[in-house]
């Protein structure tokens, strides 16, 4: 694969200094660290710390800003971050109030994060976690804690976003954010391979006619392997996937994301938007707001994925709350 | 290529489907017609229109909504919209004010928007036209209006969005509009070719080294080939060649503009935003803001453009209102 780099043992640290360049004076890097966090976090409000490995831009340091994340730690190319980074992108979004962790469902960023919750804790430090696992391909769903956490991170870190804004308690950020985690479900695709940026290697193979559903972004195992057909079949068998696992009845009222795995053209998500939304309304389920475009990416992954958020009047209230961020912005 | 489609020959009726689907009841097609306008364009002001070909999605829809455009024209892939569709949207548009016509600078589009222009006159509808020539690769400075429009469109646009919102007369926003357009220029560089999405086919070829600075949206001759080297140097080549034409001086304030061409990673974004803000700290000329993304693309052609914007004090308080649409939202 052709990209775009320098030396790729530093694409981290050159990607956080660009995205603290395109932030217009809102980000900071914690010194010393892979962290991002807001350089004006308000004051006294609960904070919220998302982050995992990274490859998957604009998730996370994308989605730090005025009613996202106030910071994200990250860590290497598709790595969890490390307990100190965590630890130390802790300290600086605190405001006193304790911290919400939110982030995807992977053995490594468990680790990483419970190990700097126990650090924090040892400092005075209250946390909360939320992972987010949304991927219905994963697991079943009586296994749900086993399932990753893929583009569902997006609604998840806006709802928390927001509720860490207004929020009087740790408990309370963590139970709103909790309640759109439960609410959250996603299913992908993946059409042909991104590739680690050391190596120029493929993440995994796919013949020239072959997709997979449900394939992970770091290729893990899907549901079914296929031939690819036409789009609207496609969006038909996923979405059904997702409208049964969430249970989204008749008079339900979800926000739907479609989301570019990487190299996906818009020209392709807005013909799977066009299928979703004639599917969603078949069903009566009604769409309160689409999100259209590249938010958790595997590299240069061909494919996209589906989200849906199942909204109450809390979460709708959350959810319509002004947000703004380099690859994020609600007006 | 693989690619999530159903009937090729469908692709653009299906994409403004979706656009419309995703715009949360605020576009809407103009019937029997390749074009999309706002349901509730406020009365009473210059109406903006812009178009082109389709393929290179978000632009032209992408950026219907408020404080952008009113509507978009839009042609086949890679074609031109025609003079009757583009007078549709004239009609759909206009609040008595007149409409100012703003898209990329290629002989179809030139065509079409001028044969419309004059059928709009017949019936009473004033039009202004300014044509975006912001690539730098296409012709020399000396033969500006032989210059391709790129993804400097976006800037363009986005000033006429602001200024059509409160503009006395057409005369006004043609003027204030034709200052951006001649204070942009852009420059990409492609890896590898898009297809076209009807018969598969790329839209040029590259060997699996090379490189070319200035290829066109539709693989368009530029100026110079070689061999993929580091980002750094590469994009120190390139913004030399911007900020050379622009004329863009020490004590200069521009925006930035870095956009995806199709199947390029926010990781390589980043790093290539990195050290353009580096150039232009060095040069001594400020960033007022920098965007990043997929805005202007051409199916997924890996690569990347760079756009300037240099901005005055008339210039930066239209740049800063806010504006809302599908692919593009500023708080």
């Amino acid at each position: 694969m052709k990209k775009i780099l320098n030396d790729p043992r530093d694409v981290v640290p050159e990607v956080l200094e660009g995205l603290v360049a395109a932030s217009r004076g809102s980000l900071r890097l914690v010194d010393g660290t892979t962290a991002v966090v807001r350089v004006r976090s308000p004051g006294g409000k609960v904070g919220l710390l998302i982050g995992g490995g990274s490859g998957h831009e604009p998730l996370f340091g994308g989605f730090v800003g005025d009613g996202l994340a106030d910071g994200a730690a990250c860590g290497n190319v598709f790595a969890a971050p490390t307990p100190a980074v965590i630890l130390d992108a802790t300290r600086a979004v605190d405001g006193g109030r304790g911290v919400l962790y939110v982030y995807g469902n992977y053995a490594g960023d468990n680790l990483s994060f419970d190990a700097a919750a126990e650090l924090a804790a040892a400092e005075g430090i209250a946390t909360e976690t939320v992972r987010v696992w949304d991927d219905v391909a994963s697991a079943p769903p009586e296994r749900v804690e086993d399932r990753r956490g893929i583009a569902g991170d997006l609604f998840v870190i806006k709802i928390a976003g927001a509720v860490c804004s207004v929020a009087e308690t740790l408990a309370e950020a963590g139970r709103v954010t909790r309640k759109a985690r439960d609410g959250t479900r996603s299913l992908g695709v993946a059409l042909a391979a991104g590739s680690i940026p050391e190596t120029g290697q493929p993440t995994f193979e796919l013949g020239p006619h072959e997709i997979e559903i449900g394939m992970g972004l770091h290729g893990e195992k899907g549901v079914s392997r296929g031939t690819l057909g036409k789009a609207d079949p496609l969006v038909e068998d996923m979405l059904a996937r997702i409208v049964d696992d969430l249970g989204a009845r008749r008079g339900d009222d979800v926000c739907l994301l479609v989301n570019d795995l990487g190299a996906t053209t818009w020209m392709e998500l807005l013909i799977v938007t066009r299928k979703a939304h004639r599917l969603l309304a078949e069903a009566g389920i009604s769409v309160h707001d689409t999100v259209v475009g590249s938010f958790c990416t595997c590299q240069e992954m061909a494919g996209f994925s589906l989200t849906l958020l199942k909204l109450d009047s809390e979460l709708r209230g959350y959810y319509d709350a002004p947000a703004r961020s380099t690859a994020f912005t609600k007006a």
